[in-house]
């Protein structure tokens, strides 16, 4: 019965949570970009961060109290509290809600690979989009900076996740560096699951396709190419 | 027999959509680097590149009408819809044809890795070149370029597309970063399938090896390490 | 009998080890990070160095007198004579032992692709670590040098192991550059193995999601989308 | 027949072969390292290099013509026409040779992702060798050139091979960056193979490990981990 009220609470708090996540992405933005916007704006955007965060770790603890469990629950769902620690990556379950709309009109799922791709590339644009801000926001002031626009900085995110890493655009305070390592860790850990995806997913195609091209011509040489 | 009439097109258009894709690509160089040409040239030039896009503007119109198909199509054909707006991508189309010519002289056929690595290496290479031409003339006359000549620019995009990034000649306006980012975004991915599928076929030469030259022995051992 | 008598003695330095090996990395980085200590508080920090490396010397000879082999030992138990060489990597049995004690709970073991991640991003972390403290000690004083502060080192440390490079803080003494190519060697293929890991462990996730979700539709289709 | 004196051809020329490549080698290296040498020693040198690559050249000229085929043998045979044409790498041999001494003595074979990390590890190494040399020798005059010493210039191979591209030591002449766009192309795909190899390794080693540790529980668990 526990599972029952969880599954509805979790059904009910879909809506909000995205709504939350856009507010929580965009009054953050708002508040890095418009640093010229009159100071009550960007108290509001402020307090629209904080209370779309709220959201977050209220949903978080209803289910930890729902599920009746210990600490054994943050083990089991740490996705879950990372999303609540770092709300930017809610919008990845666009992905899994367009999935369900699929479903639900009998069109045939996304393939395996074309999902891990979506995901992780989608994580790792929001990743780095939301870098971007952070290293903008700690870097606008800073003496010697290279990072000086917002331009400059979706520019050294951009090629700090394809690991080109330039140098022309560099983060050179702490806090920048520190945003620029996480960027780092999570992002290359998520586009090597998109290369390591769409590599796969290719040879998949190709594969089929060789298969349908020659009908008649011993089918097994082509998926012998397969193992 | 709406399926046969759209063979029948594919199979009649397939020679002048090669040579409008590479009267694209070159009337596109010439105008890019042949920039102290004569005006008429030039013009002839322009014309002649969208002259040649619009061949594949009509040809992916025919089709959609011949398969009798909605928006469906688009999804369907997605990589059609990509050739068409990006042309350059058309001579991928060699690998596809010099399969169908080995097939057809009753030689084996490329092994599947094989196929892969040719046809994700082509496109990054055409992938790299189009963004080189396309930054060439975005950097070209901008203020603090360190892409001056085109051999700057082809150099860029060859340590951009390995991911080395030295940073000695970088885009340095909007334009030019904006084809940068869409060239790490395709490369890397069609390099990590060209870095892969390497990497199997290398395996699978080497288990292969394996296989032939000790013939009594337990050929088992080495079949496990396929696994 | 030999074998009961190794595994004895393993199992009575498991701790000792352990504790030399956060000894001997503790002591050269205070050795390193605090080079405006007093002079005898240095030499302490040397002599704990080489007091923690012998323990580790120490414990190989043991083990392979115990052995009762020659050569061969090494050539079999090349990880250990790494680890001798280098007690760096010591804490990699952490995972081991957090593993054992989950076994010992009755746990359910970490999966394979979670073990292969935390091992190889542990080591490439500790490897990164001690390379910053190395190149740190060589280029504090060197002329030109970019490296100039621990966090450059860090910040160059992770930027390395990225691969991203970006060329802001680089070593320019032979000594550091040495020590750059061996984090470089080392510390890719770990980080290799990291994201190949992540993005297999990404897939049996997503797939293994897929195979839940529609219960009675077809399992075939996703299952072959493993292979 | 024929057969039986291509082998027969094939095992007289190892030896020959593997000084010849050596040679070539160290007769290069002299030449670009030494050009503070006398005259006649650079003469020696270079005859040196000729003879070395005319050897290899020779034998493949035989082969060809004892393989009684026409240009379908050079189709077949492409490694050997690439080691003909570069025959730095030709120790990659080394391997094989030492493949077949364990085998002559009984001992167990390396095992398959072994065999390719060194393979594709030997032969990265030996490119980042000869590219060194040949870009030194290319950038050692230039105005503007980065790259002074050799020593740079190995720095620069490494930090290339390594994809981390620093940006401290590029190679600036045309003949230089032609040089490097072969070293990332070759070296690329042969480090893609390393640390592709090497992940599949640990995976195997990780997940034999986890099979004998806990002999009798569920050994089925393990073996899907490895799927």
């Amino acid at each position: 019965m526990d599972d029952s009220r969880r599954t509805q609470w979790e059904h009910r708090m879909e809506a909000p949570l995205s709504v939350a996540a856009l507010l929580f992405l965009a009054s953050y933005a708002i508040r890095v970009l418009g640093h010229d916007l009159p100071g009550p704006v960007l108290d509001l955007c402020l307090a629209m961060t904080f209370a779309s965060w709220a959201v977050f770790a209220l949903d978080f603890a209803v289910r930890w109290r729902l599920s009746g469990r210990g600490l054994s629950f943050v083990r089991h769902h740490w996705l879950d509290a990372v999303i609540m620690v770092l709300p930017l990556l809610r919008p990845l379950q666009i992905v899994r809600t367009y999935d369900a709309v699929r479903r639900r009109h009998e069109q045939p799922r996304l393939s395996l690979h074309a999902r891990v791709v979506a995901y992780a590339g989608m994580s790792a644009s929001l990743l780095g989009f939301a870098a971007a801000l952070a290293v903008y926001q700690a870097e606008r002031g800073a003496p010697g900076a290279t990072i000086r626009t917002f331009g400059d900085s979706v520019w050294w995110a951009c090629s700090t996740l394809a690991t080109v890493g330039y140098g022309d655009a560099v983060p050179v305070t702490p806090l920048g560096r520190l945003v620029a390592v996480a960027l780092m860790g999570g992002g290359l850990a998520l586009l090597g699951a998109v290369t390591g995806s769409f590599s796969s997913w290719m040879l998949q195609v190709f594969s089929r396709e060789g298969d349908e091209k020659p009908p008649g011509n011993s089918p097994g040489a082509s998926r012998k190419d397969n193992g």
